[in-house]
């Protein structure tokens, strides 16, 4: 039997706390495509996969992940959206919009540029409304050595040194576009805008500013890492919980 | 044996969703209080009892709740503070800061104002990284319309219809300082100072600004409420989750 497919373009937020990144994983483990693929077959009863602007890891969240799938033209974006929400209920995923696109979108594929935001709170107390929400560092960074020495990152660069050894990236080469360091009391929000980046470029690249911010670094031992293209030069990795994937920005064809 | 006592005053910050509230119970369900007891009691093998500046019901988040309580001298500040972090581990508590202060000082009657911010999400989505700590509403509310409405509740008026049905407080007279509501993208803050409130007063002040927000009362009708002296003409109560215990402000000799 013949079915009429849309393709349909999801915006999601999620919780990564207790899921085993983004990807469908062999061993059954709980990730968010096979919760949100979960959801998709008990509306349709059909086996769809989804395809996302890019995967997250154990522990990582978003707040602005893009996702497309094909499902069924019968199902309207308001019904597809509802039944998301009322199936994904109590798994920490939300879908935020939903919306038919053009048949040649590809959420991986058509992404022109990919923000994340990484939340460090430095304070000597235990976390608690942000426990596995940010970053608990014990001291005080200094800020604006911090954003004296982020702009080195930006540009065209060998990252090599700043990405995980099981990334399987055929080239190092990466765009940082934009970065930007806010802070607001003793909360540190880094903000990397690049096309794409490496396995677990954006933690090592906020270990260094970590490292810069706490003295033990200087801007130049950034330009030693990046010049070293090795990821043992390379600063320590900062942890998950930390990061959020906050959006992806597509041709004004795809809104 | 004569045991040299000092008093001791934290602020702490608390998750209140496990939690039903901050008094502890006969019932012996969970509690604040019972688990910063615990605590106390793990470090000096005494039983002390803890004084706060406000209780919290059921759910309520505090960022900066105010004790006091008093223990033995021989126990360092650093050394209260670390033991107590440590034995709320894993409780959604937080003691951010300790001081000695001087034996007359009371959390509860020296406080010269309190404030509380209650923070709403207005989106159809369903909440997940901020899911119980925000009220969800669905639809979009009028800011500039809550923000001028709120400046009824400002000075000292008679909170009756404005209190819940077990408010145990002898006068419903209670002076409101300041009002504020901010909004940030989708997020509304309504921050609310007043030396001391009646029981659930801030949640039934934000659940009638979500009314004017979202067009179903007017101005005139907050006045009227506040007329009519009658819980039951007053509008209904926001939920717990929104609502966070900010912080207390005491004279300068108390720091």
């Amino acid at each position: 039997m013949y079915m009429a497919l849309k393709r349909v373009k999801a915006v999601l937020e999620y919780d990564g706390t207790g899921y085993c990144g983004f990807q469908r994983q062999a061993s059954g483990v709980p990730t968010i495509q096979s919760e949100v693929e979960l959801a998709l077959y008990k509306l349709t009863s059909c086996n769809i996969q989804i395809f996302a602007s890019g995967r997250t890891d154990t522990g990582v969240h978003a707040i602005g992940q893009v996702i497309h799938f094909d499902i069924e033209s019968k199902f309207s974006t308001d019904e597809i959206i509802g039944a998301l929400n009322h199936f994904l209920q109590n798994k920490f995923i939300s879908v935020l919009k939903l919306s038919e696109v053009s048949n040649n979108f590809n959420a991986r594929f058509d992404a022109l540029e990919r923000t994340y935001i990484y939340k460090i709170i430095c304070r000597n107390a235990p976390l608690v409304l942000e426990v596995n929400r940010a970053w608990h560092i014990k001291y005080t960074l200094d800020i604006e050595k911090m954003r004296e020495a982020s702009f080195v990152f930006l540009g065209r660069h060998n990252f090599n040194s700043f990405r995980s050894s099981e990334c399987q990236s055929s080239s190092p080469i990466r765009t940082i576009n934009n970065i930007e360091i806010i802070q607001e009391n003793n909360v540190i929000s880094i903000i990397i805008s690049a096309k794409s980046f490496l396995h677990n470029q954006v933690r090592i690249m906020v270990g260094a500013l970590k490292e810069i911010g706490g003295g033990k670094w200087m801007k130049q031992d950034i330009l030693n890492a990046l010049a070293a293209e090795d990821r043992k030069e390379g600063p320590v990795t900062a942890p998950p919980c930390g990061l959020y994937f906050w959006k992806v920005r597509y041709g004004e064809e795809y809104g």
